[in-house]
């Protein structure tokens, strides 16, 4: 659009603009309100929006370019260990979903149904899935005759629909985007180590690309996947302390070969049920990126994951200058082609201190600034978004300062999210006095304990602190803890370590 | 799996596959049925299965690695020319389907409604997605104040319903995957510039990457998207010389804008309606990849959408061969790493031909064959897919041989495509005439002629022929037809030139 030959109304539009930006986008701090403080820097940044339809959102582009990283990493590591993607139908039979006693117990009340089709109404009425093992294993069915047809590694990405009451942007949505892998191997053996070969892909994908630190585990039978054999998760702490399912694997075992009758011909010619896995990670993933690394100043997002690493704000005053720094910082950023994702935001309508402030609340790891003094030192400012750290950098050395800063803010973030953490954890032994810290803004966390394996504690303990059992953990933290104690709700001997907090 | 130890149970089992395979798999010649020969090729290569939900398919892995494929180099197209991936809900409430009219008429009919969810009837029905116009604009209106929030170039990969009748793989699915373009501009140029840009990006999409030779053009009144003000298409011709419309790209004028109320304040401070455009491609592009190239032996794909480019497949007899000619068919693949995909086929439980047989009907572009003899003389024996020759090549020089050859087949693909629609276009001026050609197998095709403008007879060619105006096209293929001439059905004064066949 040429504007240039109108510099009064353009002006005045930008300075309304700003206006509007500072008005409508301010950030409110964690201390404050925290649930406020994440649907502000969703706003700020641009990252989703609330649809018209009750419980859904729109993901805007900024945060969409968040998730098409993700989905390249994860597609990346998914295929490195052998899975393909396919596409399996959106709509699932009712009487498939009865198939499997628990699943559909579990499932088929948050359904959304689609009783009408064509304008006239169905004879039976579809589900719109809220997770497809139950039309997977349906086709499976016609797929797999003899152990030469396993395993089947498929992997599917695709939108889902689970009818929340609840709900908040990226955490709990009533559709969201996920990939749910589905595999179907000759033994338990099998099919157990591809669950854990996937909770590990999850933790890897979670601590070396999100720079969220992750307590792999597993679930309680009251909360594992509804058909499972088996829920294994990841769960990371939050900036306010709460957990987050961050991803879950589940062995399936053969329960859904059984509802769907999927048998095969062993090497021995007799015949054998299938063994299943599935497991999945959605846009949630999105909030907990969000909720881990960000500030008062809006998003933080790590490099390996920022659509746009660097951006290099020129200042200038008056043409001359804008000429001079701007030749000077094509030259620059003609050498960060194929080295990182870069912006030179060169718009003439906007302040350099706007500028920063945009940058900042979108969350771009690295900013540059080049001035005219800059200019004649053969300098440049760098500046990290997590730390605001500000140094002056030689032009030569720029690139290479540049890079090694994506990879130590890449480290740094993930290192201050493990110490906070660890900061926040602790054994506990003593009911009472759980009740309180977990009150208490100082010392809620994660809770190291034991527990005697008992629904009724279980349940007892969600009832009067609304926190839950978030796993029995597989590793260690650096919290000590006996492998075995006394259960904290009971007091009788527990065999069951477990991490208690509340959660999103 | 180790089954070394029991090659009897083994061998029987290859055995039985192998039988399975032949008599299962069996393509129809194209000359038989070629409605067959089409599902027969799917089958085959595995691309894709029925579902049990009427009208869907599942989408095989070897299909999706094809989609994914085109995903790939379509998503890159649209961001080379300045567009931004975002998500939109699945779920239309029913009264935004029923602002704009001409779009609720053209889509009502064919949604699929949910009633109830969450256990709950609904307050309001939601349809499930048809295409995202309404949805789309509900956020615009948000988004959109003045010239300076325009334009948007949104694109969005998703899942559409439509309730079809009758269905066909690929072609015509209840429910399929497209991607929809949804832009926003401050004129009527601009959003006709955007238009025609994403017309020509299909077409070169379909034809440099695809293969497939297009005739872009425009719809007529009747043929044109509900709710647009004019529709550019892409059609092909398959090798039925049916045509088969590849993609649409729409300028919806202020259509939407008006339905949902977006105004923008333009730099003068007026308020006006926003220009829209709409554009999008499906998975039915995989059924256009297949009608194009393939042929009585299975799947053809193009080199640049092969997901398997190279199979090689080494022939022994006894362990010492098998050892000598695995041990080189290494080496000459680690030179292919980085430069093709590729497989080497090395199982031992399948014999030589019935590997070939595997790979042709999945339509890998180049098969490299190489016994103990190759060995002797350092030669490898290469194999195109498409026409089925046999070349002796020097291990020296088979990369690159392979690199030409990959390109070659590209580009003969395009070619011999484009000779067989030339071949099969001309055109007529006698509907008696067309009407006897159009049923005639070694006649029909393409036929170039006038038309009148009016509604009338181009409802009597449908009834009368069951044949449609593809377009009102905007290029020469060669057909020799004047620009001006007499309408073929009513035969007074016609200034449009139309191409007129059945269709898909």
């Amino acid at each position: 659009m040429a504007r240039s030959n109108n510099a009064g109304a353009k002006a005045g539009a930008a300075g309304a603009e700003q206006a509007k930006n500072t008005a409508s986008e301010r950030i409110t701090k964690r201390e404050e309100d925290y649930s406020r403080w994440y649907t502000d820097v969703i706003a700020a940044a641009e990252l989703a929006d609330y649809a018209p339809v009750k419980g859904c959102m729109v993901i805007r582009p900024n945060g969409y370019a968040i998730w098409e990283k993700m989905q390249a990493a994860l597609d990346r590591l998914f295929k490195e260990t052998g899975h393909v993607n396919a596409y399996f139908p959106l709509f699932i039979p009712e009487s498939f979903m009865k198939k499997e006693a628990e699943h559909v117990a579990g499932f088929a009340p948050e359904c959304a149904v689609v009783t009408h089709g064509g304008g006239k109404k169905l004879e039976e009425p579809l589900y719109i899935r809220p997770t497809s093992e139950t039309i997977i294993w349906s086709m499976y069915k016609k797929w797999i005759q003899s152990y030469r047809d396993l395993p089947i590694l498929i992997n599917q990405w695709a939108n889902i629909v689970r009818w929340e009451m609840r709900t908040r942007l990226f955490l709990r949505t009533t559709e969201f985007l996920w990939q749910e892998g589905h595999t179907a191997h000759a033994t338990y053996e099998e099919a157990e180590k591809e669950t854990l070969q996937m909770l590990e892909v999850y933790r890897t994908f979670a601590e070396n690309y999100m720079a969220v630190p992750v307590i792999p585990g597993v679930k309680t039978e009251k909360e594992k996947f509804a058909g499972a054999l088996r829920t294994y998760c990841i769960e990371a702490m939050m900036q306010d302390r709460k957990a987050l399912q961050a991803g879950t694997s589940h062995n399936l075992g053969q329960n859904f070969a059984k509802a769907f009758d999927v048998q095969y011909l062993d090497e021995q010619g007799k015949l054998e049920y299938v063994w299943a896995t599935s497991w999945g990670v959605s846009t949630r993933l999105v909030g907990a990126l969000i909720m881990t690394h960000s500030d008062d100043n809006g998003l933080i997002v790590p490099p390996k994951l920022a659509p746009l690493e660097v951006v290099l704000v020129p200042i200038w005053k008056g043409a001359d200058e804008q000429a001079a720094v701007l030749e000077r910082a094509n030259k620059i950023t003609a050498d960060w082609k194929g080295k990182f994702s870069f912006k030179l935001d060169d718009r003439d309508n906007y302040r350099p201190g706007w500028k920063f402030n945009e940058w900042e609340k979108r969350g771009v790891p690295v900013r540059v600034e080049m001035g005219p003094k800059d200019l004649q030192n053969n300098n440049a400012v760098l500046v990290r978004r997590d730390t605001g750290e500000k140094r002056v950098v030689p032009q030569a050395s720029l690139t290479e300062e540049i890079q090694r800063t994506l990879e130590r803010m890449q480290a740094d973030l993930f290192n201050r999210a493990r110490d906070y953490r660890d900061r926040y954890s602790k054994a506990i032994y003593d009911y009472e006095q759980f009740k309180k810290e977990i009150e208490d803004p100082d010392k809620s966390g994660f809770f190291w304990t034991h527990w005697c394996g008992n629904r009724q504690c279980e349940d007892r303990l969600q009832e009067e602190t609304k926190a839950t059992i978030r796993c029995l953990p597989r590793i260690e933290t650096g919290v000590v803890l006996a492998p075995e104690g006394k259960c904290l709700m009971c007091g009788t001997a527990a065999k069951e370590r477990v991490v208690i907090a509340k959660a999103y």
